[in-house]
This record gives structure tokens, C-alpha cells and sequence, in this order.
């Protein structure tokens, strides 16, 4: 069977360098998130069909991989109305829909204030294109059952130190708050059932411009006046530093006709103080009045990681109360940040520095017993040892293991001993 | 939507405490293959469907999930013939299909003995029982492109030195070989094309002992002479110790009429010496003359670990010559050898010793801009830092946070200034 070998459509194997440099991203992302007192947890990749479709997952729902039931016989398969009716599972398309029903089935178990972290891939039956995969890892962490905005800054402050012990140097972090917009929309004569769609094309800015906001919103009917003042807006206020944020505040304030909630404007300024009281670089942080956030289930403080580099976010998240207590029944206060695993992963450089030395035994036809010997005498004393046969060509070989972190060789022959009679020397 | 929200049907989530040994235990695995020379790699979770039904996987293929097509219609449902017509993927039952279709599609990147660990999940819709899971991690090292026993040297050694990482102390890895069981079973007068079938049962010798192992092969239809000469060698030769092992090969080669090949029993010996020159406890290995390992792709050594207090294998592994290059076409030899990470995880103690402070910030209606400021300066002096409002019983609150691993506490008032400021109590 020599057919095409090949990964599955848009999915990617990972070879040994790339699997080193995921690994070692993701034990940073680890790490310093414990540090700032997240628990790790992990779910099944697959969970129940009827849950994946819920709702909760907006667009994403359509995207699902479904599992077929077991056993299913040639009955089912003629009596079935739709896909639904022939599977009970579905690969997870992102991690709140599973955090919800983890924390669902954990509350009695978990502390009451419950920061979980999520490193685990998920997938998504999207039309492969690059830099878009159909199974990606993502890096979310969540503070469920605090109701302030508490927990906003500690979100905040642990995603940006993971920024920097990464060494991304150069993002910033994008805030809005969902009521904000809420409230502007109201202001500027938006009608309160139209809102929901008004912000989906305002999500657009970035890609098509005030112009193309404006004339989106004017084809769909909305009134010249309204979209005619939002059009003033846009124009006047882009994204800000964290310095011009109480004076964009000011503006838009003094600039709306009425309504804009001076709660939330101060919420938001409270948690913009307190991000720079930890120690955060000032320009690390903008204030976005237009940032709007794909997902429907926010409803409070938004972020956007940008890094100018890029033209898309490296993550994003903000508060979703609403969302984690739906399969308990109950209301649960949440918030939670994810980072695009897949993106920062390239974006990263790796140290250079070798903690570990790594040794190649070059050997022709030795006995067994004493490669083995010689191998765990090395090991003992802390090296990583690769066994070689020695090729024709042992300089093209001993080029591939320095790219492979390889840093000294040794000759094995027929007189050698022990340890102590192995010549190691660098590689190159 | 308050319905019952269990992870799905046999599978689990991991809380925090769940997780964090799995993390350590795998990290563990991950650095000591990686000191014997072995590169990890990642696969995607599901294969073509086709791929993983071609017969490689042997009564694996009949557990398998299988995933739908996307965007199929009625008609697709009503002129289905069986499940595969309407599944273009599966999700993987183990990690040896995966890695010789990744071969396949990658063998000109790889170096030519390539040394492989893979660290991830399977799926099998078994029936869920005690220590049973539909979704489970497997560990596997393999060597790919090794014809001689060097390669098996090398698994066995690196298998070892895990198990002794881990603290698994007592353990034991039996040792055989399958074309030992074909010689044996040839001298003993089985058919050669029911020598299959025979090892199947002599399978289960660990579970129905002698006397059921004769009476299932006498009631297949084996000749009685074969089955009485097998009998009395099940009866006379247990298994042994390394250093009985050149003792019971005699044996065994003495008292079959003929046949058992000297090659094969050469090789295994060489093996065994080479295991125990790499310093590893002679009573470690065992030489078993009646392993037979399940899989049906074993082509030379097999193994076995064992623990004492247990009635099952932790691990096992073997040669696999004809399987891996059946993607390409071509034979390559390759040798494997997979741990059963669930059970091993349940057996490993932790080490005690936190490398790490873990500081509870107790706090009543602090400004967020100090909590974030202090929280910050103590993650700067190294420790890991968890926010937690006063309860009414603080008492339980630290008991429950210590056994999170948290170590010193302290508390945070409207006076809390500085770092300086708190004053750090252990915790009991």
C-alpha cells in the first residue's frame, strides 16, 4: 500500500526541532502562569454532541468534527435527519465550552474563586489556508466566580509577564468593555435590538476602515444621523496609550449626548491603574474605544494582544459572565484570556544556550555491551548520548546532530574500554 | 439547560492536583528518553480513516471512533453501506499506525536510525471498567532503521533507567522472543499455520495457568502429543532471572526433539548481557520462555514490565520488522517499546519538596492597584502567588490551599503598602 502518506487535511505533523520549540513554549506559558496562581486542568478532547451545540460556541459550532455513535447498523443510517442523529461526541472547538461543563461538574470541588489554566489543542473544520490549522493549540487561562474586575487585572498582569518571559517584545494590549460600546451605541441613537450586528461591522475597523464601517451600516439601513456621529467618532479616536485613556474618556463622555456609563468608564480606569501599579510598561497597555471582540458572550472588559509585526491578534479575551454557569443553571461571574498558541509558537526565539551536554558515540561494529555501557556512564554524569554508527560520511552526519543540539562526538572502537577512554570533541 | 454534565461516557477530566502529577510524571519520561538519544514527536490526534483500518492495528481497529464527513447530505445517510462510507477520519487507538504513516511521509528529514518518543492520548470505545479508560495516554520509544539488537539494548536500558526515575522500585521486564515461540512450537509438532492461534492461547497462561492453557488447546483440535510436550514444559520452566536464563535456554534447547533456532537464542543472550554491562540490577530482567506479547505484528524480541503487587504489565514492547515501512512499501526494521503511563501515574510518589515559596495573599477590600502591586514584587522574588479574599474561616481556606501546595500566607490590609509591609506565616 504505498498510497499518499501524508497528515489529515490542514493538520500538521511535528518533527523533533519543532517539537522541542512547542514544548519548551508552552513549559514557559506553564510556568508563569502558575506563578501567578493558576491551577492547570485538562478535559477529554471529545464531548458530548448535544453540549458542543448548545450555543455557546457561536460560529464555531458549524465548524465541529462529530463522532459517530458505536454500532450503529444500516437502520440508523437510513432513518438519520441529519448528522446530529448519527453521532454522540464531537472534538472540542474551543476550551470555554468544555470549561463550562468541567466547572459544572467540579464546583463542589473547586476553590470558590477557581483560575484554571488550559494548554490543549482543539480543532475546527475550517478551509486550511496559511497559518490557519485545523487542529491548533490554544493557551486560555480563566478566573471564574470573581465578580470584579479583580480579576481583569490579574488576567492582565499574568498574560503580560508570559509575554515577556517569552521575549515578545513590541505587543500591546488592546481594552475595551463591552458596556462601553453598549452605552455609545445607545448615545448615538443605535437601536438596542440592532446592536449585536451594528458591532459586528464595526469589528471590521481594522480591516476596511471608517469608510467602510460607515458605508457597511448605511447599506443596512441604520439612520444617517446615528452612523453619521459614530462616523465623527471613529474618525476622532484610535487606539490610545494608557496616558490618553481618561482624557479619550473625557471626550467621548463630553462628545455623546447622553448615557455613557461612568461605572464602567470607571472600572475600566481602576483596572488600567492597576495593571501599571504592577510594574507593567505603559506602552504595553492601549485603550481601544472601538475594540469590539468576535465572540457574542462577552459582556464586560475586552482585550486584544496586537503585535505590530502582525496584522491579526496573538490572543485576546475579556469578562463572559453569563456563560460558565449555563450548564449549572445559576449565574457564575467569569473571565478569561487566550493566547494563539499556533502564532507566538513561531515567533519565539529559542535560548541558545545548551544546559546539557549532548554527546554522539560514532561506533562500527563494537560489541553491544560495552556501547551500552559507555552510553549510561555518560548519561550518569549528565549528558544526553546519541549512538551513531559511524557513516561514510561522518561530517555530513555529525551537521545534523549539532542541528540537533549535538555539541560533542566520540570515537567508539574495538580497543575502547571505558569512559575514560573515549577523546570528546566538539562538534565543528 | 441543567442536565447532567459528566465528561463523556469513560473518560475523565483532571483536576488540578490530577494534572500537576501527570505533568511531573511526564516530564520525567520526557527527560530521561531524551538523555538515551530519543527525539520527541506529535501527530495529529485523528488519521485517515483508511489508514488506521488497513489492518495494522489489529483488534484496535474495531474500538476505533470515527469521525464524519463534513457536510454530508440525506442522501449520503440513505446510500451509506457501512459507518467508513461516512467517515473520512478516525481518532487514533494507538501510536504505532500514527508514527509509520508520519514515517512515511517524513523518512527524508529523519536521520536513518531514527529514535522516536511519542507522549499523547488514544481513544478506544471499550467498554469502561476500573483502571479502564476510552481516552488514555500512552508513552512509546521506538527505534526505526536498527536491524541488530542494539536497538532493543537501547529501549531496555532507556525503559529502565525511567522506571528507576520514577521510583519504581521492584519492577521486573520479561523478556523473549517470537521466533523462540515459533521454533518451540514447530518442535513440539503445532502446525505452522496454527502456531497463531496457539500463542493466543498460550497468552493466557498468566490468567488460566497450566491446566488452562492444555485444556484450551485440546479442545481446539491440537494434537495430544504436541499439547502434552508443551504441557510439561509450561510445568518445568517459570519464569527466570537473567542469570538462569543461559541455563533454561539449554534446557529448552536439550529437550525439544529439534529445531529451536541457536541464532535467535545467541541474540537474546547478547541482549541480556549488554542490559546488564549498562549496570542495570541483574533481577530486573527475566527471561520468560512463554511471553507472547498480544499484537500479531511482533517479528523478533519481545518484552514485558512487571510489577510485583500487580496483575497486569505496565508496559511492553517488541521488534516489529514488517509494519513500520508498510505505509512506504518497503521493510524497515523497527523496534518499540510503550509504558502504560495510567497506570504508572497512580504509582509514583511525588517528591515532597516544593523548589518553589507558594504565598497565599489574604485580603479584604483592598485597592487592586496595591494587590496587583504586591502580588507582582513577591512573583519577582520567585515565589508562586494566589490572590484569595478573606472567607469566614480562613482556617480551611489555607488547609485547602496547602494542599494545593501552598506553603506561607499572609495578610493584605488598607495599611499594606509594600512587600515589606506583609508579614509571611507558614502555613500550619
Amino acid at each position: 500500500m504505498a498510497s499518499p502518506v501524508n497528515p489529515p487535511r490542514g493538520m500538521r505533523d511535528f518533527l523533533p526541532a519543532d517539537k522541542a520549540r512547542r514544548e519548551f513554549v508552552l513549559g514557559v506559558i506553564r510556568r508563569v502562569y502558575a506563578s501567578h496562581g493558576f491551577d492547570e486542568i485538562e478535559t477529554p478532547v471529545v464531548e458530548d454532541s448535544a453540549r458542543l451545540n448548545s450555543g455557546l460556541g457561536g460560529d464555531n459550532e458549524k465548524l465541529g468534527y462529530a463522532v459517530l455513535k458505536r454500532g450503529l447498523t444500516l437502520d440508523d443510517f437510513r432513518s438519520a435527519e441529519s448528522a446530529l442523529d448519527l453521532a454522540d461526541l464531537g472534538l472540542r472547538f474551543d476550551l470555554t465550552v468544555p470549561l463550562a461543563r468541567f466547572y459544572a461538574s467540579h464546583r463542589a470541588e473547586l476553590p470558590s474563586v477557581f483560575r484554571s489554566i488550559q494548554l490543549a489543542p482543539v480543532w475546527r473544520a475550517e478551509r486550511p489556508q496559511k497559518g490557519r490549522y485545523r487542529q491548533f493549540v490554544q493557551c486560555d487561562i480563566d478566573i471564574i466566580g470573581e465578580p470584579s474586575a479583580l480579576a481583569e487585572v490579574e488576567l492582565l498582569v499574568a498574560t503580560s509577564a508570559t509575554l515577556d518571559a517569552l521575549g515578545l517584545v513590541g505587543c500591546s494590549i488592546r481594552i475595551n468593555d463591552r458596556r462601553l460600546l453598549t452605552s455609545m451605541l445607545e448615545a448615538l441613537g443605535f437601536p438596542a435590538d440592532e446592536h449585536a450586528s451594528a458591532l459586528i461591522t464595526i469589528d471590521k475597523l481594522d480591516k476596511v476602515g471608517v469608510q467602510g464601517v460607515t458605508d457597511e451600516l448605511s447599506d443596512r439601513g441604520f439612520s444617517d444621523t446615528a452612523v453619521g456621529e459614530l462616523a465623527a467618532f471613529l474618525s476622532g479616536y484610535g487606539a490610545r496609550t494608557i496616558d490618553e485613556k481618561r482624557a479619550t474618556v473625557d471626550a467621548i463622555t463630553s462628545a455623546l449626548p447622553a448615557g455613557v456609563d461612568a461605572v464602567v468608564i470607571g472600572e475600566l480606569a481602576a483596572l488600567a491603574d492597576a495593571v501599571v501599579a504592577s510594574g507593567i510598561d505603559r506602552d504595553l497597555l492601549e485603550f481601544d474605544p472601538f475594540l469590539v471582540r468576535g465572540m457574542g458572550y462577552y459582556t464586560g472588559a475586552i482585550f486584544e494582544v496586537a503585535h505590530p509585526d502582525f496584522g491579526y491578534a496573538l490572543g485576546g479575551g475579556g469578562r463572559y459572565d453569563g456563560m460558565i454557569g449555563r450548564f449549572l443553571g445559576t449565574d457564575v461571574p467569569a473571565t478569561g484570556f487566550s493566547l494563539g498558541f499556533e502564532r507566538i509558537v513561531d515567533l519565539v526565539e529559542l535560548p541558545e544556550t545548551e544546559t546539557q551536554d549532548a554527546v554522539v558515540l560514532l561506533h562500527d561494529d563494537v560489541d553491544f555491551a560495552t556501547l551500552a555501557a559507555l552510553k549510561t556512564a555518560l548519561i550518569a554524569r549528565g549528558a544526553r548520548v546519541r549512538l551513531a554508527r559511524r557513516p561514510r560520511n561522518a561530517k555530513s552526519l555529525l551537521e545534523q546532530l549539532a542541528a540537533s543540539g549535538f555539541t560533542q562526538f566520540a570515537s567508539v572502537t574495538a580497543e575502547t574500554r571505558t569512559v575514560d577512554d573515549l577523546e570528546l570533541k566538539p562538534i565543528r
